[in-house]
């Protein structure tokens, strides 16, 4: 499905998507961003990995999450880092998506940080460009967000050193979420044992169960001996009353607390992709509890991140090299020929 | 008219507009664009040429393209870059144009890129501006966009080599157009044999034939053995009704096709200062046609821009450089006297 | 008051607020920026004592000038600066202040310069900031903007050498003005003979005499024999229509001409923290006259933020050191032991 990203080693050219990546290839990422968590406790944090590149931070949704995570891990890879926030720009004088990304190639960057709302539009980003250049996915629609589910991942293992055998619960409105997606395949494709997707009727999408998930509408149930407790974000902005009774109702019913975190391990963590609505999807003495790992992710985010740049782009300069090689070696047989 | 903007040698120490500048000087900055254009090409695409300089992107209007090719420029160039929008800013606390341009020079920056909805505001802009500042001018209202002019013209040079006989097109509306005066002056002063300005009689500026060029209401008629075919945007949020029939109308009678290309010569290209308007001024395969050479125009722009940038910013200095000899030579003679 | 500023020498750890600072270390303050106000002088501007490191702009409320010059005192000294506006931003999704912080905190930067329309909010951000992060004040509620204080104590200090014997007036908008109270407690640390303040009664605070100033409420009386005179903004977006009876009736009353200064001494100094507003809080004749310091206190922000960039971060590191050490020795001790 999204066989683009991949070079003709199946190394990631563009970083798209996780689903379909192998478990060794989703690996290779997490112990490339072991090596660069190192580089923020050194006292200069900045690497010159990739000095003199450029790279896009293309946001066609506001984020300040994203888009500052992304910035500084650019940043300490020594990269220049242009911001084009679209919501306020062109867009807004009728241009198209493709003309947007045509003109900012031609910019001669190194690589596209794309944010959009529409599913699939950054998968259509990467159609469109030209080898050389390397588009990452900052989060598309409601369909994926693969740097979270990849921060989400290394902070697992960070705690639970290995995912064979975990038990992982992901809880609240799977059908608005972006990220719930990308972890079910990241989950599933690195060993978790089981994940389990509790949210009322209403938040799950359809056939979600197609995807090798266990569907739970209780949180009793859902909740029962998992390692990994994985709060997902009331997306308030994206529902409507319909959805939901009360946002009081949905805290009494899903909102999680000490109390019920105790039906998971007792060494279970607490994961949230934020930002944290406190007393609606959780409790502060849970967000700011011992087993709560919310601040060790956007920590770890960073790294994540730069590791995907500095991957994407180095395999997207070796792609032109050896472009640039059989070029070379096609017009030295054609003159000895 | 724009005196203010050449040193003693006659060289650029501000860049404020074509019009005036000489065919020898509107050729050096071509030249040094072609050096600028080689560095895109490298792996580490910067020089260390400004470092140290800051440059402040100062916009009083909004525009994500100019802006950020501004900035790709400056930072290629090695040098800090300070954007200031003023459109969100405190002359929304009632500061005139001259105190928020006081206020910039006592941060002591090296460059100030301003675009403004006002003619003439950039004029004023660099008369306030002290020795060893540059001011670059980035659009102001309709009256000019020099260094979208002179990407232009360096676009032209690249596929025609030289302006020795060569016929162009400029077509739509040149009555709003802060490209199109730019444009003429250049053509003219480089040596283009024939500048033919194509639109219905509400979009064309009283006495344009005082310019030198030749003005037709008839696409047919204008594009007759053109070399090059320059479409301007249609500026939908500055025409009220009275200037227009309607779109479609507009769109039959100076939009450009695949049939209407054919009047000019075989080998013409096809120009747009972006963003384009599909269907309104260009047909779609016009402007992704072999003809078209719109996105080499975003490219070379970034060039242009660094040889603007170099160019002033060294000519500030080296004025600096004068004026302190001239100071050590006066103390001298005084105290030989 | 803001005992948490200080670091175990007395040194600042954070920039918080000028009350309760040493006369010797505002003093220290001001001998650092003597030095690098020379940094402005040199063709290279840059300094690389901040390399490496991370400085975030975190701005509650919008503001060009203060947001501007933190960003170039940055990068002059080699910093990464990360503008993160939080008006248009993750607060809008319900995040409270301390989660914004905690998360900023968890994206490892090593200072934050928080502006806040709350008094108090930014104590509230040095209280939640672990080791190692230096929390600086850009201005918060109407409580103290100490880098506007400092920088006029500095403009001060050039031009009259000393503070002992010097009589200060500060007039205009006392009751709204986040940087009188800030100038009145520097003003007293370093010895200024008399601070008069000068305001209609509505724009006065309740108690401000006890601040050790004396109250005028008439220019002539509070004018006379002054060494500076510091004009307040006329806060127009603060005030509603009770406090003030016409802004005409406050130039006529309260606004500053050329006639009006004589009443102060001949070589009086007029300031103003801009952005001015001419004809309202001072006329033209004097923002622009020879007695106007008001655009060499811009310049001499930049080198005030510098010192104290420079220093905090400088003590967070000495601090995280000083603790690295500890655990050593304990360590040692207890191998010994």
């Amino acid at each position: 499905m999204h066989e683009i990203q991949y070079d003709e080693l199946g190394q990631y050219r563009h970083f798209l998507s996780v689903e379909g990546s192998s478990e060794a290839l989703l690996t290779k990422l997490l112990d490339d961003t072991e090596q660069f968590t190192a580089v923020a406790e050194r006292r200069v944090k900045k690497l010159p990995l990739l000095n003199g590149k450029t790279i896009v931070n293309l946001f066609f949704e506001p984020s300040t999450r994203t888009r500052t995570t992304f910035e500084l891990a650019a940043k300490r890879l020594s990269a220049d880092v242009l911001n084009v926030n679209i919501a306020t720009s062109s867009t807004s004088k009728g241009e198209t998506l493709r003309d947007t990304i045509a003109n900012i190639i031609a910019m001669q960057c190194d690589c596209l940080v794309v944010r959009h709302s529409t599913s699939g539009a950054i998968h259509y980003v990467a159609e469109h460009t030209p080898a050389g250049i390397a588009v990452v996915n900052a989060g598309d629609g409601s369909h994926s967000h693969p740097t979270q589910a990849m921060l989400d991942m290394f902070t697992i293992r960070r705690h639970k050193q290995q995912f064979t055998g975990l038990k992982v619960a992901i809880v609240g409105d799977i059908l608005h979420s972006r990220v719930a997606r990308s972890q079910i395949h990241a989950l599933k494709t690195l060993g978790a044992a089981q994940v389990n997707v509790i949210a009322p009727l209403t938040l799950l999408p359809k056939s979600i169960e197609t995807l090798g998930v266990e569907v739970h509408t209780s949180l009793t149930s859902g909740l029962k001996d998992c390692d990994v407790v994985i709060m997902l974000r009331l997306q308030k902005e994206r529902m409507n009353g319909a959805l939901l009774a009360s946002e009081s109702e949905y805290y009494q019913q899903y909102g999680i607390d000490q109390a019920r975190l105790k039906l998971a391990k007792p060494d279970a963590i607490v994961m949230h992709p934020g930002p944290i609505n406190r007393g609606l999807e959780i409790a502060s003495e849970v967000a700011d509890g011992p087993q709560s790992v919310i601040l060790e992710q956007v920590t770890y985010g960073i790294a994540v991140r730069m590791a995907v740049l500095s991957t994407t782009i180095a395999n997207q300069q070796q792609q032109l090299n050896n472009l640039a090689t059989k070029i070379a070696e096609t017009a030295n047989n054609g003159g000895l020929a």
